[in-house]
């Protein structure tokens, strides 16, 4: 599979093309510290075999902001470095720090603005971001991801909304000019050979925002700065984002945050035409930057995109979140094990809440994803015959299935084949009913369900049930 | 160029590559009927030389609805058939009739749903659309186009939030029954042989709305039902429209109106990547239907991206509006000539407000823009000296030059060069001073200015400024 083939970024060789980008965690306290909560999950990530690590967003910077990492002073460099070793001891998985630098936000609902920094505010950034980039390396993280994506500052600078009126703002070279001091700075504090990785948004998603055309720039710029990956991410800006009174702004609550993590509403694969667009402008100038695409990958499409050179390395945050041991499984032909991302956004309320990031899918009141095996799993059996119906309701296929016996389940995963032999999943749900949205008329269909517990292992599958839908014209 | 290679739709041959696409003129009465002023409009952009001239959405049903025209009944026959023929008369331009249907709106801010409408009456719209097919082919188009895009009723229907619980809705194959059923509906009223033309959103722009993967899917069931080409747009919906207390909702207020009507904020070739996405993914599954293409497209861009094959044909509105000469202008070597969009969107907001559309680039107070040497030029010389002053301010290349006698001017053309020889224009302008935007460090840039008039006819050129942006990290 070219998903476990393996991919050279810089200095670097990934063992594999899939990625954990950055979430997160909520585990640290307001201190900044790292914790054994935090290294536990890292750990994970790294035994269940992901390619590329990235740790959560880490401030650059001091000051209040909930519980985040800091790596804005060397007293953070020990616990940083915890991670670090925690995963390199357990996996060939390579370990990067994102850092981060934002404004301040306040519960009334206002923000500080880029506009609101004197040009000497703006100056000292490039060295924050140095400063904190040695200390990534000195805590022996395999490389360092600027975060210049959704409504932080950088991706503020890079923004079509910059209106700043000194050399900072108002034009492409002036937008550019702060991010591609900062990477030139980090440069100069880790050394030509030290990887260092840029996420940022190939498109705004707000009025006036940018979209392919500008973001094509930016990564030629950064990959003429010699950037190790560009990681792309959408959205996720405040300009639009819904304040809820008393609680300060959260950046994903209008449509450019649903771009950035969509939810169940939307596609599989939804912003993957920016990867697709970003790598072709590098390639087209003859540039070999690795191009992380992300935006609601199933597995299956995961093989796809890399096979069809969409992206070079695929980008998952949630998924892995529901199920660390996402890539291990594939490799060992377990892909059915998956304990599959069902895109509720349970987690994103939690970040929104400050409350300590947890995936629905995880046993109640779990800190962290079992351990496949860890929780052996009661013989899960289907008692009712047919345990599976499936009905042609209004135009669609309806299916119904009951609970098994020996749970409790924790989801079940719906398969669908058109021609009766090849099965594919195509729902993860934790409800025992769905309609095939996607189906369309004109072909016998076939399905089945398997339930799985939290430690992901399945039970048997139900009876297979098929079903056609009427043509168009005839339903 | 490839933008003047005739090309084939169905049974019709274009004899170039633009499309003007469907805009509102609001020069009909309340009563539907087409008028002189309405004829005038048409026969320019035949006149013009536009390949596919799409006449503006035209009603299936009775109902008021501020200005727009009908073909609801026979009545309005003859009307349509003299925009026909009066286009016919003067060029080969093909011209198509886009008819649509929409539901209620009212100034308390209440709209119609598709959820309000019962399954009889959803059922009745196919043959309405035949009808007003059938009565189209009557009245001479040599096609028709099917309006499903934007916040009108098919487009509802093809929704990702289309919650209709009957066979209408809450699949994919539900969403596009309706669509289907108007498309054999049209072909069944006017026969085989007919061109049927749709134009859809390929993507939604809203919250959980659709993307490319549900778009591609609409492409190749409109394929497949034999339409003659899909034209692409995005957003214009209601779902996220701002509402104006006393006016009825306008869905070109929001961030999804934006994306359909994209002002000066935002880039060149903004919504390209959605007829590429369509293009492709209709040609990997055999389908030769051609592709228009929309959004933002300046002259020198048409021709590189028919180049690139990311759309068959490249469609404008705006400027077409602005200039309905833009085709001939270029065919005649005078591509120097053209009146450029400056994409203010004055036109759009006559549109919101039920005013007749007009172009702020025309003279003050004409009905329609000005043919070539209709008014011939006053010689605009330039009297300053020099006229065109380039600096660098705050990292940005800043252009001031004083009108030239003789005028008024129009407006201006800035042209830039980054080896002295090749200029290309990058900027259409009311104002005698800019900031060019777009320009990156690296290079020494030239610049000149010509002025126009309402005619189109231009000013010498200014004399030339050169201009060196310094180095990112050294401004």
């Amino acid at each position: 599979m070219k998903l476990f083939e393996p991919i050279q970024i810089s200095t670097l060789t990934l063992p594999n093309r899939t990625a954990v980008t950055a979430m997160v965690t909520r585990l640290s306290g307001e201190d900044g510290f790292v914790n054994q909560a935090i290294i536990d999950r890292y750990e994970s990530f790294a035994r269940g075999g992901a390619g590329l690590i990235v740790v959560e967003a880490t401030s650059i910077h001091g000051g209040k902001s909930g519980p985040l990492l800091r790596a804005s002073s060397d007293e953070f460099v020990l616990g940083l470095a915890s991670i670090a070793d925690a995963c390199h001891a357990v996996s060939e998985s390579r370990v990067f720090l994102q850092i981060i630098h934002f404004l301040k936000i306040a519960r009334s609902g206002w923000r500080q603005k880029i506009t609101d920094l004197s040009t000497e505010e703006v100056e000292r950034l490039p060295a924050m971001f140095a400063d904190a980039a040695a200390r990534t390396k000195r805590a022996g993280f395999d490389g360092v991801e600027l975060h210049m994506a959704h409504a932080y500052t950088m991706s503020s600078f890079l923004s079509r909304r910059n209106r700043r009126q000194d050399r900072f703002g108002g034009s492409l070279e002036n937008r550019m000019r702060l991010p591609s001091m900062v990477i030139q700075a980090v440069r100069d504090a880790v050394g030509e050979a030290y990887p260092v990785g840029i996420r940022f948004d190939a498109e705004e998603c707000i009025k006036n925002g940018y979209s392919l055309p500008d973001s094509k720039q930016f990564a030629l710029r950064f990959a003429e700065l010699g950037v190790c990956y560009v990681s792309l991410s959408a959205g996720g800006k405040f300009e639009d984002a819904i304040h809820k009174p008393g609680d300060p702004l959260y950046p994903y609550t209008g449509y450019s945050g649903d771009r950035c993590m969509p939810g169940t509403g939307y596609e599989n694969g939804f912003n993957l035409y920016l990867a697709e667009g970003i790598r072709s402008a590098l390639r087209a100038h003859g540039f070999d930057t690795p191009v992380i695409g992300s935006g609601k990958i199933p597995p299956e499409l995961a093989e796809q995109v890399l096979a069809e050179e969409r992206c070079d390395i695929v980008g998952m945050a949630r998924p892995f979140l529901a199920d660390p041991w996402w890539p291990s499984r594939i490799q060992q032909g377990k892909a059915d094990e998956i304990v599959r991302c069902t895109y509720c956004n349970v987690c994103k309320n939690l970040d929104e809440n400050f409350k300590k990031v947890a995936c629905y899918l995880w046993p109640k009141g779990a800190e962290h994803a079992p351990a496949p095996g860890e929780r052996p799993a009661p013989a899960m059996t289907w008692t009712t015959d047919p345990a599976l119906r499936a009905e042609i309701v209004r135009g669609r296929v309806r299916l119904r299935w009951d609970a098994p016996a020996g749970g409790p389940a924790t989801g079940y995963d719906v398969f669908r084949s058109t021609n009766g032999m090849d099965f594919e999943r195509f729902l993860a749900t934790v409800r025992t009913h769905t309609v095939d949205k996607m189906a369309v008329s004109g072909r016998r269909l076939s399905y089945y369900v398997q339930a799985y517990d939290a430690g992901g292992q399945r039970s048997l599958p139900t009876n297979i049930v098929e079903a056609e839908l009427p043509a168009w014209n005839a339903g």
